[in-house]
């Protein structure tokens, strides 16, 4: 079962009464949301995270501009609450089936696809200042994790140092009062990006010996693997390492897990990572690393324009990081981790990590 | 670690002894390898699974069309014998890198894309009739399960009851060496399309109240949640219940759990499980269970395409099917499981599946 979260029920509740209050004195009743756009975003180089400005805009109801969208909010928030209420979880999906119905006898509805509802539920996470996933709002599992660390999952105790080879299937929803972190005796948190890799170590048994926890999102790591890679960091000092192919997307991916990323600004204060390592693949790699070029992929007009963008970054300003990223674009090509296969099977496991590890040959 | 397989090492090395034999009597060497296409595959009425027929393929070295295939599937037999020799498992991309090389001074490569050793993988398959899972070869983690059943992997027993809402993550590879079932006192499995519902039940702790285990794919069911359900059902004696959406895809998915796919004729006998049951969502239930027609999402030309399609295989024959499908065609509208939330957020835990169970509700 959920647990409640008194303070969020009391911020739905408190929307619904400003309406009430709204119209006992004869007002238009506005909620203020802030402005979601790349102009009310900023990197806070101290803070090392992208975050919101200020800017805020009224919703109110008496705007036939904004009277569906105000109506919209309402529905949704009062959905939110009826998951409070019920200590229930939902998808961003059944919200949406939820909140559909045709409004008195007209032929309209109040949501016409998903596109509709989702937007809504973003205005409700920054206008109320909660995670979706305090709203109980989940997504599928979408990650695995093995290590040295015991959860309390449900009355649970899960032991991630015994479920052999496949692991927890990481929730989506992480917060404390779903999944508490009962003790944890790891040195430092791997966080994967592809699956692959994940299993080769697992199998290995690489977090025994280097005493770590690997965690993988099976590419983009999804907001549960994100969370729970940073309450491991914050709550258990861990450092996270960020193991990703060398591509422009790998350099995102560890960005989006460091700084957050600017379409959802918002979450970064609970989500991103500001002292997260990149640990790989570097594009000095396959010459440290005596990988033949061959198993490197022609970069494409795509990987390149991507990589020049990433250049312009505010967090990538870094010198090595300039230097990293123009190595990749001089070479003309992009490494997967699978590449180093091409050594040995085993090759990143007894070879790659150990190396990198021992010399601290990251980027920050 | 993995276990090894002896039977596989010896069909691998007997593929090297094979070589050099015909080498040592001057003969061209040459495999037989089982044609993979639809016209060497049929629907077995009788056993109810789609297999492989008996047309076979010389490939032989002496041969300009051949030698570089024949060539390729040594390197291939190769690196799977490496595999079994040092007891490791790796993927698809994996092997294809390890056997990348160029060739002597030229600028030939041994495989230019992954697109090239898939097949050879294939072939080694059918060819050596071996799963690629006793090849040690993996996919990634994709699925969850939970509910009464306890595993025992890599020596830790892994008991899915006691695994909160998170689960056991399902490895690629279940084969009895590397995953045993332990002990189950489940009744049946529930296969779940989508990992959206399984969160839904394994909140509602819907596999206590019914003695069920709940196993997802997230979407198509990956070979690693398809064999598993096999040997939960073959093994365990389990009657295996499919939920899907009601779209041509959410019959197709049915499709493969129950009788195989056509591309990959060779694992059905593995992989199928003849006895599936279709649980739903059928045509029938939106108006069994008065789903507002603006839930449903109109058909487009691809959908009625596809099931019309499907209503020709030979395995969608029976009467109960052709009514089905029609049904779906006739009122140009499909219907995601999710739509259910349109009556309450746990109407699929409360009311949907214990009616269907109460009433024996499925197609087979």
């Amino acid at each position: 079962m959920a647990k409640r979260h008194p303070a969020v029920e009391k911020k739905l509740v408190g929307l619904a009464d400003l309406v009430i209050d709204a119209a006992a004195r004869k007002k238009d009743p506005a909620i203020a949301i802030p402005v979601r756009s790349l102009s009310n975003v900023t990197f806070n180089v101290k803070k090392g995270f992208i975050e919101m400005g200020k800017n805020k805009q009224m919703r109110t109801f008496f705007n036939v501009g904004m009277a569906k969208k105000f109506m919209q909010t309402m529905l949704v928030a009062d959905a939110l609450n009826e998951l409070q209420k019920a200590d229930l979880t939902t998808s961003l999906r059944e919200i949406y089936y939820r909140t559909k119905h045709t409004m008195g006898d007209s032929h309209e509805n109040t949501f016409d696809d998903q596109a509709e509802s989702d937007p809504v539920i973003e205005d409700l996470e920054v206008g109320l200042s909660a995670l979706r996933e305090e709203f109980h709002v989940r997504a599928e599992n979408a990650g695995t994790i093995i290590g040295p660390v015991v959860f309390e999952d449900d009355g649970d105790k899960v032991d991630c140092a015994k479920l052999g080879k496949g692991g927890y299937s990481v929730p989506s929803i992480v917060e404390e009062e779903y999944l508490k972190i009962k003790k944890c005796t790891a040195d430092f948190v791997l966080l994967i990006e592809k699956g692959t890799q994940w299993n080769r170590l697992a199998e290995d048994k690489f977090w025994r010996k280097y005493n770590c926890i690997l965690l993988t999102g099976n590419g983009q790591p999804p907001r549960g693997v994100r969370r729970l890679a940073r309450r491991l960091h914050e709550e258990k000092k861990l450092p996270v390492y960020v193991l990703v192919d060398n591509d422009p997307w790998g350099y995102y991916i560890y960005s989006v897990v460091k700084q957050g990323s600017i379409n959802l600004a918002f979450e970064s204060q609970r989500m991103a990572i500001p002292d997260a390592k990149f640990i790989g693949l570097s594009s000095a790699d396959p010459e440290s690393y005596d990988l033949p070029r061959n198993v490197g992929i022609k970069l494409n007009d795509k990987d390149i324009s991507r990589a020049k963008e990433l250049m312009n970054y505010a967090w990538f300003q870094k010198k090595e990081w300039q230097v990293e990223i123009k190595r990749m674009l001089t070479s003309g090509l992009k490494y997967e981790l699978d590449a180093l296969a091409n050594k040995d099977f085993q090759y990143l496991t007894k070879t790659y990590l150990p190396k990198k590890l021992k010399d601290r040959d990251w980027l920050d």
